[in-house]
């Protein structure tokens, strides 16, 4: 799986520490992808023409993350027919409520798979990007519920250390 | 005044009852006015060719009625350098808030100037293109203080017939 | 494409009505799938083995719709590493911003892809779900290209209506 | 009472410190309970065994504790027909709120006790518990009343203090 | 199980109807209960008589039903050492928030058991009720797995039409 | 008690049949009022004359009631040092949540008095109007001690007809 | 005005930072005050002695301040008939709406005079208790006036600097 | 364009910093404003003086920028048939939304041209105030043009030095 599978935008520059989260959880996988700035609102071209760019590249899932009136989701949605998943950014004064509403509200007929707002949102992007893609790729299905267990048995160890150790000591 | 000043347009047909309260504005001030069914999702490039088109016949106020993820507005925005006039359309179930949020909460760098949600603001919309049209044009401003004088007398009326037969009788 | 595709999960019976919406979209792409009435709370063991079974039948995407404190689509994602889908149902006091958050708010490592509360949420689900399955499926993606074109060109026939018979005849 | 009587269920070890707040109300009351470290997403199965080890070591209410889409308390009452007791956790961008409706808006049939908030909900949590506990144990129903006594006589102190130093003094 | 063992306060004659949910499921368990109207603002003094009459009678839960700024199930808990289960009443304007927040947020010190807004919580007071009293009841425990059972078994029941049926034909 | 002691001002007639709730209590209490329609933001000179001129009859408390951005009670406040009592209308979109928030939520140095949103708060204004009126006034402070004790009784008749009848039989 | 004309009411010493917005208030117009710490939960004996108490020493107006459920103003006012005002406390979690609720929606026939949010709430309920006070006390009502007059030269004087010095001077 | 052409009216010396996110976009564009200190509440006639100066000295568009019951934006706009543009300044406990309900949801016939809550908000007024001018300002209409132009280079060179870094170093 050499080319490029998912293409992320984010709408500010600012929004780059939040999209680490995703583009871990895609290394991880070994998933290769193309990130860019684009506005909605300030490129909406340049959004064109990463899409197009991108579809040429063989990428089969975009994520798109924007704050405030978050267009930008919809409007790649609105561009392509691939499944588009789209991160709510937490604003300032509205938590994040506003994104949200902006993201996951589409019309009928231009779906956004909406998830969580902000840095847990940002990584189910990515683990949802990888399980779109591992419909057809049973190597990565593989590799998924392997993830998927690395996630129980953290909790395992997380609950040995805690029934040792006790709560008190366990949070000093 | 001969020219069409004013372009709108509304994501849905359904929308259309609404906008009737602001093109009435208009109507009533004489300002020639264009509607268009375009959605910013389903027809992106149909508003482009909406706007250049109206820029072209001399527009200089754009009005743009949404609900729910309302990307309309400010898609408007992103594509004139004239005002754009923002009405959040209620949605069934949370009321309005998405498309308020959606259409007021824009990034920094593309405004929406935006109006209360439903009725009051459709309406609202007409009278705030108006102004915006009228600072240039004494004669549409003396309109504008004459209809705001018509709106007090009205209150003006109300009162007297509410002192006359008293809040029972008025309200029967 | 005879083999099942897709799994709906519905809570109640009561979501019968707004799942069509959903499944008259897989009919329109002919894709099979299958509904089952089954509860995170009250048959959790059930879920799971509509889960397992819609594996072995060669389901890849499940669509969960759930109201209130709406555990479905979350607890489905836990049982599988497919794409699962979530369809927040409005309830009747909060108007189903309970559900939304319910279902929206997964924690990093079980996404749910999120779609709009109530019908147009519903009818998304089934295109998000034809775009994750198209990812693959030329035929199907041309279709959805179809799908697209279409809905374009039904905003641009209201359009033209608009335009012929003006604002307020067409909302006679 | 040596038995333990509550199973207390968090469902990541950053929530450690606030179940702290339930912990340490059962320890003033000498109530055993055990906690663990399982997720209703990541470790659906492990919530189980959980709560049937509890249930033979005669364990007699639940506590679980989550955040943002909280569905832990609500499948933890699915297995179960002992009382469950949810303490919503709150989270940076929406606090809290959605964890509140995502325990509290349960289906008729599965209900949960939900307690507020944060750090006052997780003390409540315990106290509520013994409350339940305190139903055929007058010895704890007597501890109890006590328990009420010393948090009046607790306020009565506080405003001698204020009577005797003023507003200005207190606070200083 | 002769004694009346459920206290239910509402605050006004109009909640009858929702507390209607909760008697039924008492009757269901053949379960002893009174009903009180009295109001924590215009009849404080009738709660507490209620209250003391309730505990000599040995009654163990208490359920208390308000809307708007529903005092009523944190003063029913200021009264009492036993468990109080507290379901906000929908206004018309905030849809049932104000009583929800009004009720769960209860300072710590004293707990209110907080179930679902409306209908749904009316119900699930009823079963948290009757889960309270089963703790130390085993006849009301198996019961209660066989009320949980039935509401499976209606489940599984209204699936098996739908296979048979199919969506459409089960919704005509 | 001749004289006009309360002045009452709201924005539109639409908000006449609400006021009546709070006219009704006045007239019960044989409190002479004033009713007016002005709006703050249509006739801001109006809202003042009928200030000045209430205050000239020795009005002694302002009742206003407005929707949306309610500015009314406020604009009053603005102009008076006599206490002014705020009622928010609920309006279609938002529930009433917009007027309860641009009512309440004043800047420091000019307090509103706010009552509950639409009809409970309209009458609540009338009772509050009469508190403020009987601290100096002993016989209107007896009739408000009965109102409170008529009130009281009415819900403690309204439980003696439910402990008649059941509450089956009494909601019939 | 040597008595005690105003009984203030904290549910928490927490709250005492914010009620100094209060009595600094009183302070300032010479008013004498109690203050006491009392819960309506906790305490609720307590709250009805500090009434009564109060009542005897001539208190005219009631303040109280709470947080969360803020039951404390309600239960204040169906204790006396004397105007109750009513100071919302925010939480952590809610930012104050879970008080502004519990405090301002209270059923017809108990109204509270309900202020801000934290600090200007604080600071208005002593100007809105001032204002009752003022209406048979002419010398207060010029105070309030001047009051008035110099928050108003205040804000001039403001102006005038920032004429001088320009806004980027001004907020250096 | 030496004329003074926007008239700038913030509720407190509090808000300037705010503002000056406003007056650097003014600057930008070389257009003349005044800014005052004024108070809907506080100091109403001075709004209206500085209206009514403003308009003399030739002045076209208004903002106004105020929190909480942010009745500022809605007076100005009763006093003038120019255009206001309303800038919600976000609260402490409420996060703006208590100004933005109060600025935006105006009654029909006053509307306020409102914008995003803060920051963001205040800068996009300077620009909306900036495309009401250019309409009939050829020269004002290129320079918006460029303005947005440079917003797109910035974006294209965030992305250029994106595409150079990749995320990684690109937040370091």
């Amino acid at each position: 799986m050499e080319k490029v599978k998912v293409g992320i935008i984010v709408g500010s520059d600012s929004d780059l520490p939040l999209i680490q989260e995703t583009t871990s959880v895609l290394d991880e996988f070994s998933i290769n992808y193309r990130v860019t700035i684009a506005s909605a609102h300030r490129t909406p071209e340049k959004v064109k023409r990463f899409i197009k760019s991108c579809e040429k590249q063989g990428v089969e899932v975009f994520i798109a993350a924007a704050g405030m009136a978050a267009a930008l989701p919809g409007v790649v949605a609105s561009e392509t027919v691939f499944p588009v998943i789209g991160v709510p950014i937490p604003s300032k004064s509205l938590g994040g409520v506003d994104a949200l509403y902006s993201i996951v509200q589409m019309p009928s007929g231009i779906p956004v798979a909406t998830v969580a707002i902000g840095k847990a949102g940002a990584k189910n992007a990515g683990i949802l990007a990888v399980e779109i893609l591992a419909i057809k790729n049973t190597k990565l299905r593989t590799k998924l519920k392997w993830y998927k267990h690395k996630m129980a048995v953290s909790v395992e160890n997380k609950d040995k250390k805690l029934q040792k150790l006790g709560v008190d000591n366990y949070i000093k």
